[in-house]
């Protein structure tokens, strides 16, 4: 069940750190999302242990400091009791309505704390990991029938959209390992590609059709028993919040390797995660119906159909995709903007995948990443890869045009460079926050990455 | 670099622990396969800890007992510090030799040690985990030519062997939260199959078709950075050992999700592995040439390549599947054997899978689990699944013949039932061990699941 709108939504609420109540912060004290933070700068350097953070404004307030100052209830220092606090709540979490009281305007509790800087940090000061403490497993869904009909008119152009498609979320489990934080550089990978026509050994070297995917990540809260399944009426009750992933696509393994057993080396090179984990409870007001079916469309399952995944399942996020490149950086010149999506065009809704990954009994962890799959509208300026956004293809003509993937048409930058797919040196800034009348803006910071030159070993 | 041949494996060494010394014994002093042993009946019930043992006859030996007695040399308490020891060493780990030299008969050390009963428990008194530790990810491998041609068959009649098959070691990432010990019961998974001829709707119900695999699963002993690789010549040094692998698949769940991007909740509701990582040190004498390529097979690329690899990449495992069904198990009648494999048959080696693997970067961890793939040899005896066993196809004949998958040949139990697919009630059994003229008998243990009826939740 989605959370509900409540006082702490309240847009007249402001903090006593300035930096909160700039409309065009992602980072009010409506939103409060939780980070990692690798020790601090006064922290000894061998001790570098991950702290829960939660960011406002500018700030980084770290919640084990605050409950040794005894301005949150004692509880051991554990990461997944505050989540639990929040997920099995179904409702604003007693941390939520906490961390405002502390941070809101009018109260000095804090703010004249004589141990304030041993709390709260500016931003710049912390290192912030990946927002998932716990080692999970990693899921990723293809949840965007634009998407999948994009790549499928390309990769299967007499197949596009399998006759599964409509009934099952499709998703497929991704390599954990290799997820890291917003900012990690990334080395272009190195692999086999298809033979040259009429040549018998694949090609091999770095990869030449580099591409990026603009996802969300959904950070599961609360676990289900082995062998048990989660209903799709408590599905978001699992849901901690979400954050920006970026799903590093290798093109060219990706085409020579993923049949018949899906993506491997085309994917688990990395995966780049924004540092905040943005919670359920913050969204509230952005929440829509969830994948309006086209008529004709099949219903879903008993199973992953509820009213209120149908009246309120899809989150009003909207995604940005930035580029620059080497040369833009060198000479001083701003990103510029590749794509604007949007989540509520999913096909599937997180409750959906949650449900649908669990009806077979397997278990989910605290922990757990749940990617969207990219996420595409109707739209070219919506299409969340480079895969379709360079592309000529019109799947959404009747029927589909049906164009072979070289066939691309090339993104100018303002250096004059051109580009099909991601080059050396390109950095991919992704983006999302939720706005609507009447409330203040909730962020997701940033999912930045930049590219490096393959390392031929 | 396969491990060397050496006085550890001397098949003259006896153990002080009788049960050891019995010909038959899985668990000879040439074994001293690795565990984890969840508390013991010495301890206080709240405090279930996982503790590193080594199975030696029908005891368990616990390693932190041993450092706390002063036997082993005190370090951390710390699984990974005596996998680095094995694994960094490239050769008999000093852990192996010093395990060795305290159980060897004449060396009374330990056997006469006050305190021996905290240290050397029998294995009915101890419960033995999921022999990884560490929370790894899991990547299942397909690397049996003949499984694949199988199944290819049945899945895509037209185009049973895809391109790739001979270039790559097919792979994809499994769900690492499922993975139990043998023995945990397996509830029968539910889920979606495809629509009856002519139907627009799937249907949706517990699993018809419920199949196991048999597959060996290699354990990673030390990982690589991310954005490294790891060469072939060193990939063996990064497996500390291996254990059976039950690798349980909804065929009919299978069919319908998988494509197009491979199987998701037709394995990931569970997979069952063995209680010990029998260490690479252990297999030394059973090692054998990997991967003979029939005539015209193209060769691997170079960095799959190697000359220890082609020699000794291989290694001779008899690998056995059992069956009890639930009446036979009443009746008092003992398991029927369904089928006998051999890992040597696999067409990629594990040194193969590892290096393919990191090639694009990927970081393996210790506590990685890389499953072989289903064992299938070419004849219908050494078939490591019920969808292959019980199918009347011959994909040997050429061209392939090709049968329906539905065209089945039932398996007899001598209670007069019949299988097709497992039932519920049904245990299913897995064995796997090494023996060789003038070595000792080196075994795996029991990997075991008896399937529960579904939960229709």
């Amino acid at each position: 069940m989605p959370y509900a709108i409540d006082e702490t939504h309240d847009p007249n609420l402001k903090s006593w750190v300035e930096s909160a109540n700039d409309p065009q912060s992602d980072f009010p004290i409506q939103n409060l999302p939780l980070c990692s933070v690798l020790g601090s700068v006064e922290d000894e350097p061998e001790a570098v242990s991950a702290h829960i953070g939660v960011r406002i404004g500018d700030m980084i307030l770290v919640l084990d400091a605050l409950v040794q100052h005894g301005l949150l209830e004692e509880t051991e220092d554990d990461w997944w009791v505050f989540v639990e606090d929040i997920a099995e709540s179904g409702q604003t979490g007693n941390l939520r309505k906490r961390l405002q009281h502390l941070l809101r305007e009018g109260n000095n509790e804090l703010r004249d704390h004589p141990q304030l800087d041993e709390m709260l940090f500016p931003v710049s000061e912390v290192e912030l990991s990946t927002p998932i403490l716990a080692s999970g497993d990693y899921t990723d869904f293809y949840a965007s029938i634009n998407h999948a009909t994009n790549v499928g008119s390309m990769f299967r152009p007499d197949n596009p959209l399998l006759p599964n498609y409509k009934h099952i979320p499709i998703g497929y489990h991704g390599r954990a390992s290799s997820i890291v934080p917003s900012g990690t550089r990334i080395k272009r990978p190195v692999g086999q590609q298809a033979p040259d026509e009429g040549a018998r050994t694949p090609n091999f070297g770095p990869c030449k059709l580099l591409d990026y995917e603009m996802e969300m990540g959904a950070i599961i809260g609360r676990g289900n028993e082995l062998g048990s399944r989660i209903p799709i009426e408590e599905a978001e009750d699992h849901i901690l919040g979400m954050c920006i992933l970026n799903d590093w696509s290798a093109r060219d393994l990706q085409k020579w390797e993923y049949q018949p057993l899906g993506p491997f080396l085309a994917k688990n090179f990395a995966s780049t995660v924004s540092p905040y984990i943005v919670t359920m409870e913050a969204l509230a007001p952005f929440r829509c119906a969830g994948a309006v079916r086209p008529e004709g469309d099949p219903q879903p399952l008993p199973y992953m159909t509820s009213e209120d995944n149908s009246k309120a399942g899809g989150v009003d996020i909207t995604l940005e995709v930035w580029l620059a490149s080497a040369q833009m950086r060198e000479q001083g010149m701003e990103p510029i903007k590749l794509s604007t999506g949007n989540f509520r065009d999913m096909y599937w809704t997180m409750a959906q995948m949650v449900a649908h990954h669990s009806v077979n009994g397997c278990n989910m962890q605290p922990g757990d990443l749940l990617g969207s799959g990219t996420v595409s509208g109707t739209t070219r300026e919506s299409r969340g890869s480079l895969l379709e956004l360079t592309w000529d293809g019109d799947p959404f003509a009747n029927p589909p045009k049906l164009v072979p993937g070289t066939q691309r048409t090339p993104i100018k930058l303002p250096t004059g460079e051109e580009r099909k797919f991601i080059a050396d040196g390109d950095e991919i800034i992704m983006k999302a926050y939720c706005e609507r009348e009447g409330y203040r803006r909730i962020g997701f910071g940033e999912c930045r990455g930049i590219i490096e030159p393959a390392d031929l070993g």
